[in-house]
């Protein structure tokens, strides 16, 4: 028996998302499919955050435990050879034999892409969430900043989710903007936490978008988070512009 | 009348090409039938560059002559709003009404972009032609610039091909290179010319791949260019990992 750590990159827009669903195609499933087939026998893979549909990877992690012995590149080997061309194995590390990539997580580092800009580049277009009108940015990186600490996110969370507590840590909320060749605000939203509720970064961006439109004073973020109410807070952010960056353990 | 010089990007993916085909979805096909419904009668385009099939464009640029009174502003919106959106008009303006966009062009810039590592990102794979084997850079980028002048290019035109001359000036012909985060090499070969014969980037990229796989010398490039003789040039690169940068008139 060995446990493995699996470091795994996809693009998501053409999955159902991490998890296995009665239909549909997802990484976990084509992931636990791969692995059944190097171990002749059903293998089950734990995903360190459960992305949803059309949301991005460079770093989600997953933990295996196979019982025929194979060392951890040609395990990397194998998988790489196995799956599409949409997932890639990053890195296959052995772990101790109680690893589990979601139970053992620190924390999780999301970074969410807005293109500002008449247009959308076609190569962006997949990647990042296209908003034609002008925004603050200044007003959105402002608010961003505030978000960082503890704090009750239940204004924050998708309803009919169903967790013990609604607070979490947030290590790092930070916006940055760059001017791309068309004259367009590349802007990218970087957040590191101790865990996320569901749809939590996607409705953080959704509400930081309402300050850069000016319908929300950045101060105004923390009145919608003392709320708790989810009417309060902006629209959920398209899923496409998110990709889980990094888990940290 | 007035006639348009209109400046395009698109993700070649899912493209025959530039050019219109008797079947297949070309890029030509879809801004000639998105002018045609503007202007309510037929409308031809000329492109500057004839990309082939798989290969992408930041900068293509297009002429059209149109009948109805339009502003270039306009004409650009409506574009955007007709077009799918792996096609976008970056820009749209006013020409003299004999501006052609394929006799006019003075020089074109590509950009071949490669990754050499064991593995390439999800993200990359549309874009860029992948090699496992690791290849020696230097050699490369000693070859790329002995490409630089005017010179006589039969060894990398794709046989069948019919042109009164294929002698070919470059002004540019660099290689450069870095280290991504996984460690692999992202290389790109950055080259702009007066001119460029059927298939002649990716020849010389497939024939810079042999170098840096220590199959040919840097100088026996030079050799290969006095042949005029395509079989002593690589292999013709995938189409995936060029991109029509841009057209200067």
């Amino acid at each position: 028996m060995a446990t493995f750590k699996i470091t795994l990159a996809y693009d998501g827009s053409d999955f159902v998302g991490w998890q296995r669903q009665p239909a549909g195609r997802s990484v976990q499933a084509l992931v636990e499919d791969a692995l059944s087939r190097i171990e002749s026998a059903p293998v089950a893979v734990v995903g360190a955050g459960r992305t949803d549909a059309g949301v991005h990877a460079l770093g989600q992690v997953a933990s295996a435990t196979l019982t025929h012995p194979i060392d951890a590149a040609a395990l990397r080997r194998a998988l790489n050879a196995t799956l599409p061309s949409d997932v890639r194995v990053r890195v296959v590390e052995p772990a101790a034999s109680d690893f589990n990539a979601r139970y053992a997580a620190r924390a999780k580092t999301y970074r969410y892409r807005i293109v500002c800009s008449d247009i959308i580049s076609p190569f962006d277009r997949r990647f990042a969430w296209h908003l034609a009108e002008p925004i603050d940015v200044i007003a959105m990186a402002e608010a961003a900043a505030r978000l960082e600490g503890q704090h009750d996110f239940a204004a924050f969370q998708s309803s009919g989710s169903d967790v013990a507590t609604t607070v979490r840590g947030i290590l790092r909320s930070q916006l940055t903007c760059s001017t791309d060749v068309g004259g367009g605000e590349q802007i990218a939203y970087d957040v590191t936490g101790d865990g996320f509720l569901r749809h939590m970064v996607r409705t953080i961006v959704g509400t930081l978008v309402e300050v850069g439109a000016g319908r929300l004073a950045p101060d105004g973020l923390d009145g919608v988070v003392a709320s708790r109410d989810r009417s309060r807070a902006g629209r959920t952010a398209p899923a496409h512009g998110l990709c889980l960056v990094e888990v940290t353990y």
